[in-house]
C-alpha cells in the first residue's frame, strides 16, 4: 500500500497499564529483598510511568502492599509531567534533580538504596553517597547497592498492548518502504533518501527514527552500520537499507537489501545465501530454544554456503521501548525463548570491495512457536 | 536564501588536527600524575581520533614523549575503523571490547588507569576491576582512578578549524529555516513540519540533527522541550522552532519563535521582554566575563518586564561535538568565559495556557568580545 494513501489513524496509540508494571517491580524487588530503587535510566522511566521527558529520576519503593513511586523532574518538565506521569507522586525539583531525590531517601527512612549500576555513571554513585553522608548519621548508613537489569528483565515479556503498540510501529515501517524504494535514483544521495523515509514517517505519526537510519549503497554496503552518508547512489551493486521509527514510544526495526542494475550470479549467491539463513533462523524460534541455538541455526546455513567468515555481527537483539533490548540472539548465549518476546532476526554478509547483503524482520514469540511481525516481501527486488 | 539554490559545497568538511589533541591530552594527564586514561564516552572517542562508529574503548596512555594510543573495537567496524582512525593503532577485539582493553592495561604494565567517571556505568568500573584481577597478581594491584571530564575541558576551547566546522553547520541550520517557514500551515502536523526541515538538511549534506527538533505551537509552545508531535499547527499563537544539524561532526542550535495570526498586545510584549533579555545576555559574553553574569544579564532584563518567573531554565551552554557541552550559563556558575568557545544563548519565557518564546542563538568568544553566528533576525515572523 502507498504510504500517501495511508491516514494518521491507521497506525493506533493504545493506552498502557503502568500500574501492573509498577505492581510487578515491586514484587521482583520485595523478592530480591530490594527496599528502594532509584530508577535514572529514562526507558525504563517511561515504562514505569509514562513520561517521555529527557531529565528525572524516578525514587521507586516497593513497600508492604502498594509501592510508593516519586518522580524527581526539573522545572522544564512541569507542565509535560504532570499530562503525563501516571501512578508516581511529581515533584519538581527546586535544586539538583539527584540530590532532592536523595534527601527524600533520607527523609523516607529508606535504609538500603538499589540503583540502576548498568546506567549510573560512576561519579553519580560518588554523588549519591555524598549527598546521603552530608545528611549526617541518618544518612550514612544507607547501604548502596547496584542492581543491573531488573527492570529491563521485566521489559523483555511484552504485554499484549505493547505488542500491539509494537505491531503498529512495525506496520507504519513497513508501509514506508515503497516510498524509500522510489526515492532511490543513481545520483541521488544516500542522504536524501533516508531524508524521504524520515519525512513520511513523520508525516504518518511517527515520533521519530528508533536509530541513525542507514542507507548503504554500493561498496557502503559491506559496511554493516553504514549511516545514509552524501554518497551518490551508484549504478550496480547492493543498497542496504536498515530503519526503524518510533510511535508512541516503542520502536520498530527493520532491514531489506536491494539491487541497482543487472544482478552477477555471485550477487545472486549473496542474497539466496542470507535469505536462506534468515528463514532458517526464523524457522528455530520457539518458546524453550536458547538464543544462542537461533544465532547457530542461521549461521550453519552460511557456513555451508560458504560465507560463515563474513558474517560478522550477532543475529538480533529484543526490540521494545529501545531499540536494542534483551533477549541477545548471539554465539553462546543462552537465554530461553518465551511467549511475548519480540526479536529480530537480522544476518548478514559483509564482502570487502564487494558488497553487502542483510534482511531484518521483528518476530514474535508466540505460546506455539514465532509470528513475523514484518510483512515486506524478501524477494530480491532490483531497481 | 534559499536551501534549493545552495548546494552540498556550501558546506565544508574541514580536516582535523588529531595530533595536537592528543599532544593535549597526554600533557594534561602528565600534569594529573595519570599514566593512562580509558576513554569510554564516543564523542570524546571521534575527538581525539576520528572514529564515527558507535562501540569502542580508547586506551591513551600519556607516556613520556609521544602518547601511546590503541583503539578497541569490534567486528562490525573493521573497515570504519581503519578508514577513519588517526594517531592510535586498531585492535579488532576477539572477545569482548572491554575486556581486550583492559588485558592490553595489565600487557603494558600501566599500574594507575584514569577512567572517564561521569560517563562509565558502575557495572562497567566492576567489572574492568574484575578483568583486572583475572590476571592474578600482575592485575590485582593496578589502581582505577576517576577522572571526570578531562576531555571535555579540552573540548571547551575550539581550534580555528573546529570554528569552521562550527561556522558551517550554523550556516547550514540557518539557510533551513525558510524551508521550516514555508512548511508551516494551519492544520499541518507540527512533525511534518520538522520532517519537511529533516528532509532538507539531509539533503544539504546534514549527518542528521543534533537533537529531537521540537516544534512546538500554540499551547505546547508554553512546553520548554516541546518535540514535534501530531498536533496539528493552530491557527493563532507562537510557535517554537528549535533544532540544529550535525554536520561532519559538529552540531548547531538554533531557536526562533515565529506567530500564527494576529499579535495580541499580550505576545507582542512578550516576545520583546525575551528579544530584550536575548540582546542583554549577548552584550555581557567577552573574555573574562563569569557564565553565571551572562545569565544574570539576561534574567535582570525579565525581571524588569515582570517575566523573570517564566524563564524556567538557563541561558545556554557550549556546542560542539555534542550539542550541550561546557560551558554551563546557569545562575550561580562562576567559569570564565575565554576565547575559542562556542555557546548558545537562549532566554525563554513559558506561560501554562497562553503559549511560549525562546530566542536562541550561537555565539564564539573572541579575543574583543564576540561573534554572533546564527545570522537569521530576531524580528517577530508573523505568518
Amino acid at each position: 500500500m502507498s504510504t500517501e494513501a495511508c491516514q494518521l489513524s491507521c497506525y493506533h496509540i493504545f493506552v498502557m497499564d503502568y500500574s501492573l508494571r509498577q505492581k510487578r517491580l515491586a514484587m521482583e524487588l520485595r523478592r530480591g529483598h530490594a527496599e528502594a530503587l532509584l530508577v535514572t535510566h529514562l526507558p525504563n522511566i517511561f515504562y514505569l510511568c509514562g513520561f517521555t521527558g529527557s531529565a528525572g529520576v524516578l525514587l521507586f519503593q516497593a513497600g508492604g502492599r502498594t509501592p510508593r513511586i516519586t518522580f524527581f523532574t526539573d522545572g522544564r518538565y512541569t507542565q509535560q509531567a504532570k499530562a503525563e506521569v501516571r501512578g508516581a507522586r511529581v515533584v519538581i525539583a527546586k535544586s539538583a534533580v539527584m540530590a532532592e531525590a536523595c534527601d527524600a531517601v533520607v527523609k523516607n527512612r529508606i535504609r538500603k538504596l538499589s540503583f540502576e549500576s548498568d546506567h549510573l555513571p560512576y561519579i553519580f554513585y560518588q554523588q549519591i553517597r555524598h549527598q546521603l553522608r552530608s545528611h549526617g548519621r541518618a544518612g550514612a548508613g544507607i547501604k548502596l547497592r547496584p542492581l543491573p537489569g531488573v527492570i529491563e528483565q521485566l521489559r523483555v515479556l511484552k504485554d499484549p498492548v505493547e505488542i500491539a503498540q509494537l505491531r503498529a510501529a512495525v506496520k507504519l515501517a513497513a508501509d514506508l518502504f515503497p516510498t524509500a524504494l522510489s526515492a532511490i535514483r543513481p545520483g541521488v544521495s544516500e542522504a536524501s533518501v533516508a531524508g524521504e523515509l524520515e519525512l513520511q514517517a513523520r508525516k504518518a505519526g511517527a515520533e521519530g527514527m528508533s536509530f541513525d537510519t542507514i542507507v548503504a549503497a554500493g561498496l557502503r554496503s559491506a559496511l554493516p552500520h553504514g549511516r545514509a552518508s552524501a554518497q551518490p547512489i551508484p549504478d550496480s551493486g547492493f543498497i542496504i537499507l536498515d530503519y526503524g521509527v518510533i510511535l508512541a514510544g516503542y520502536c520498530s526495526d527493520m532491514t531489506r537489501t536491494v539491487h541497482m542494475g543487472a544482478v552477477s550470479d555471485a550477487h545472486r549467491r549473496m542474497y539466496e545465501a542470507v535469505k536462506v539463513a534468515q528463514l532458517a533462523a526464523i524457522e528455530s524460534v520457539r518458546p524453550g530454544v536458547e538464543t544462542g541455538e537461533v544465532d547457530r541455526a542461521g549461521r550453519d546455513k552460511l557456513k555451508k554456503a560458504g560465507f560463515d567468515s563474513y558474517f560478522t555481527h550477532s543475529t538480533g537483539h529484543g526490540v521494545g521501548i529501545e531499540v536494542h533490548e534483551l533477549p541477545r540472539l548471539a554465539k553462546g548465549q543462552n537465554q530461553k525463548l518465551q511467549p511475548g518476546m519480540v526479536i529480530t532476526i537480522e544476518p548478514g554478509i559483509y564482502i570487502a570491495n564487494e558488497g553487502g547483503v542483510r534482511i531484518e524482520d521483528m518476530v514474535l514469540i508466540t505460546e506455539s512457536g514465532h509470528e513475523v511481525l514484518t510483512p515486506t516481501t524478501k524477494d530480491l527486488i532490483t531497481l
